[in-house]
């Protein structure tokens, strides 16, 4: 195939993120991708605070070579609950144990949630959202400009777990749980939604081997994946007995181009906004009790394999500076 | 005092507004108050759609001869909650049995949370926000631009029922029950708050012989108030036994300029969340249990004979066309 | 009238309670009080543990001379939420500072739910109930035997507040809140019931100059009463600003034979289970917008030294041994 | 093994239900199984009316010739929710199609949660319950008496869907959504819990060659099965598109005899009382999020052929007549 006609058929995305160790491979994954293209990123509130996973997201891209990308601010509080965050997670940073140089780049002027309405509605159904933090900003544009809905190609979401045990409460995946009442909007709301719940990206270990082989190559990239996972592989070894740790957010970015990586089910999955034990829970009505349509597909079935040689080798290949030049060409 | 300086002393006001019978006579009464200068509407959701409220406020503007008052449109659903209006009380078209031509002037571009922002930010310390509707148009404001609790002189608000029985509900007064997490955000926002609930408003009852006396004088405006205020009656009697009506907004906006009207608490107020009999319920925690700073300054006593008179005689000017000039060249 | 005529028509009742300084003086009050028989009495936890509300149930009928009045000892946890005792209200005995020598009796077999079946189902018509602490025992009582809800003659029980500001949380009355599931069995259960809330409790306020009063006859009656109400007053000054302390227990027994102390509405009242702020709130829906049957009435005006004289001329009659034959003769 | 010495092992049992299809299976089962005895059978309202259960508890009794067991009739109503019945899932009569005969026994004197106090305190350590409709008797027991749970041997529970999706809103089972108040007293009360959820009942399937393997024999016992799953095999072909039906009861039953049937975690499980969608969730907090001690020990595999072998074996001796003798000379 010509380059040309690759472009013309490049999913145009708007990455919505709260980078965050596994957000940033997301990123990393992003650029080394050649079926897409990033038009913007947006940070959210979530593993850390907006101030830092905006610069969090300008340090990554620029570690990926991927300074053009333009970065927006979005909201640094959840639409309705208190703010709640995750550096016994993400380290106080939001990157573990690795560190990045200050940006050059500042972030895009204007609001993260206005960039999402100016972009949906300048190219109608032409943009993806990927949205793999909290869903506030999101939540904001659909309700300060309805018709986003109808215009946004479709949107992979990383959020909620349907039989899976919660991350943060026994019923709540973190995403959710920091911001119910956005994703409650955002799963009402009609937009074309593929949702990859911990039902998933918990099948999905990214293990010390998987570290090891990248470590093979000596780069910024490797020792950045390096020392970030090395923080979130202690959480989950403390807290879950997971060896290795679970990277949610890579997955549903490659989601957008490589869809067989997963089996989906179309459901019926609402958020418990009640005050109490289920507050946060994502759950599916099976059996649709209720009859109501179905709102979303969701990945229930996993091939973590597939996945993960894919993104191991495009890791090496962006650490081997396979990609810097045609990043640059992007967008 | 010269009328120069008359004006330097006026302030600037955004009327934030579901109209609606009540809200509409805020609209008259705003324009036949030279203490105020109204600098724009926000259009909301609540007692009809936005559609209906954003003609409604152009009509009502145009009808006091103050169609030179911009009109921007606000959100049409409620933050979280399914949509709730009120032909019941409002009537179909929001206006009872008065039927207004159509507006000559279209609302201004824009969203009416971002005109919120704009001009909060570019006046700072001057600008007074009137909110007599549910509060989703500041809601979103707040969460997009968080600067604006800080920069905005203060914030009236009609809603609400401490120890008065709601509205709605048992428990819940209509702009709250309409969209609780909007109310729930800005009370907790920090912005300088006066609140004015059912417990002050549903002591002042505009009779029939206020009707009676303004319609000595014959005029659009009193035959607007007679034909919009005989439906929101026969509501009240109807469901509430109460003679006459209730004109909640204002009374709410008359305390911009008029404070003696009313006795203030400084309480801890907060709204009820929960998916229950008290959701949208809003109450005083009176010895402060919880020991949380107090959030606002709530009306609990009321003078209704002060506002009433006061709101006679403006309608009666207006009528009689007193304020058309004076209208013109506000803004 | 003849003695035995005026025994026939004494009310009996079954008084359920959790002493409690202020249960403790309706006690003494229907010791003192000859148009009531108490049959037995039956304690529950609350303001102390059940153990130390059985025992001074027992204590307390002892010092007035009714030592010969059954004790039935209930429940002693909520039904459904956690224990809440209020040892900074009641003092850690229950009792405040006063002192009491250890009880002579012990209390009777059976279980207090289990009394209530048994007495009310024997004398059909003929018993009433008088409630003043957490509901659970009556409620345990209803869904054991739901036929007591028909041959009770009535229940006069002490609880919520309706328009007032709670006492235990900003919406709740402690009975309510303790066991909030409790009171909405026996709400619903269509028991005849006439409710006294804090709406009418805090305006009867028991003064240092009551207090005075008494203390002129020189008596173990009146020696308990002042050091069990010094607590409770130095309790109600620190946390609400009240001089004296509100006696709500008297009152609500002082209805049973003197209804003039209150004006009273037919209503519908429920309690909020919802799991949030509102959690016990007993509220009333004024305007029935659920269009159900009133299922109480309730006491919402009050005249305070109505009671209160009568309260204080029985205590000095008790104080005196006035009732000292008469009690022994009761039952 | 010598008949004395087997029956001074054998298990003393009441059988807390509401008959109901699969709790008549289950009744059959107790009549058909040496390794216990049943000394009681207590009845409760869900599949339909106490009424109807303790009728259909004493007919099937009768038509397994085990009409000496005693039945003793429990609640009627769910401890604080309104009552709910599923007739649409075992019929106006609770057993389908099938007919049985008036019984001739009546009831026993007394209430079933007396009984269940009376019987577990009077043998303490000795006594097993097994409960397989809502948990009211149970949860009223408990707050009469809180030493059955010391004293009680073990508890046997069908209820709850621990992963799996609820049989009654999404997220409820039916037995623990009829009265979640009382399961949630019942899981916290301290006593020895093995749960049975439909994790492990819904892969228990009785099929239509089960049924036509029993259909061999010709008995009222075969008639009877055939009869009444054939009502309950349409309601799960009709609503959950399940070929045969989910016999939970019996299932449980056998679990007190052959734990081998399935596989257990130690786990922390709650009821969610919230008043929203998550109402009556039973839940498991698999990483102990909120470090509770584990409250219950839950059958989360099971190997569904070696108990359907088992009471398909018991069903045709019992349709035989083998144990006719027998269980006379039970109890």
């Amino acid at each position: 195939m010509l380059k040309a006609a690759a472009e013309l058929m490049q999913k145009h995305i708007i990455l919505d993120t709260d980078p965050g160790i596994d957000d940033s491979l997301a990123i990393l994954l992003a650029a080394a991708s050649p079926e897409i293209v990033v038009d913007g990123v947006v940070s959210v509130h979530g593993n850390v605070s907006t101030e830092q996973t905006t610069r969090n997201a300008l340090a990554v891209l620029e570690l990926a070579k991927a300074g053009h990308v333009p970065v927006y601010k979005g909201c640094d509080l959840p639409l309705v609950k208190e703010s709640l965050l995750s550096p016994e997670t993400h380290g106080d940073s939001g990157l573990g144990y690795a560190e990045l140089p200050e940006p050059l780049n500042q972030p895009g002027a204007g609001h993260g949630s206005d960039y999402i309405i100016e972009r949906i509605m300048s190219e109608p159904g032409e943009i993806t959202l990927v949205c793999i933090g909290p869903l506030t900003n999101v939540a904001l544009a659909i309700r300060q400009e309805p018709r986003i809905v109808e215009n946004v190609k479709e949107a992979f979401i990383m959020g909620g777990a349907i039989q899976y045990p919660g991350n943060t409460t026994a019923l709540a995946e973190f995403n959710t749980f920091v911001d119910p009442h956005a994703a409650h909007i955002v799963f009402h709301s009609g937009m074309p939604i593929t949702l990859t719940p911990l039902d998933v990206t918990y099948q999905c270990v990214f293990t010390k081997d998987d570290l090891n082989r990248l470590l093979k190559i000596n780069s910024p990239i490797t020792k950045f994946i390096a020392d970030s996972t090395r923080f979130y592989m202690e959480f989950h070894d403390e807290y879950q007995s997971i060896e290795g740790c679970v990277i949610n957010d890579p997955m549903t970015l490659a989601l957008t181009f490589m869809p067989e990586i997963c089996d989906y089910q179309d459901l019926v999955v609402d958020v418990d906004l009640s005050t109490g034990v289920g507050l946060g829970n994502t759950f599916a009505d099976f059996y649709n009790y209720e009859k109501k349509p179905k709102n979303m597909r969701v990945a229930m079935g996993v091939r973590p394999r597939l996945f993960m040689e894919m993104f191991l080798e495009r890791m090496e290949k962006l650490a081997q500076g396979a990609f810097a030049q045609g990043s640059e060409s992007n967008g």
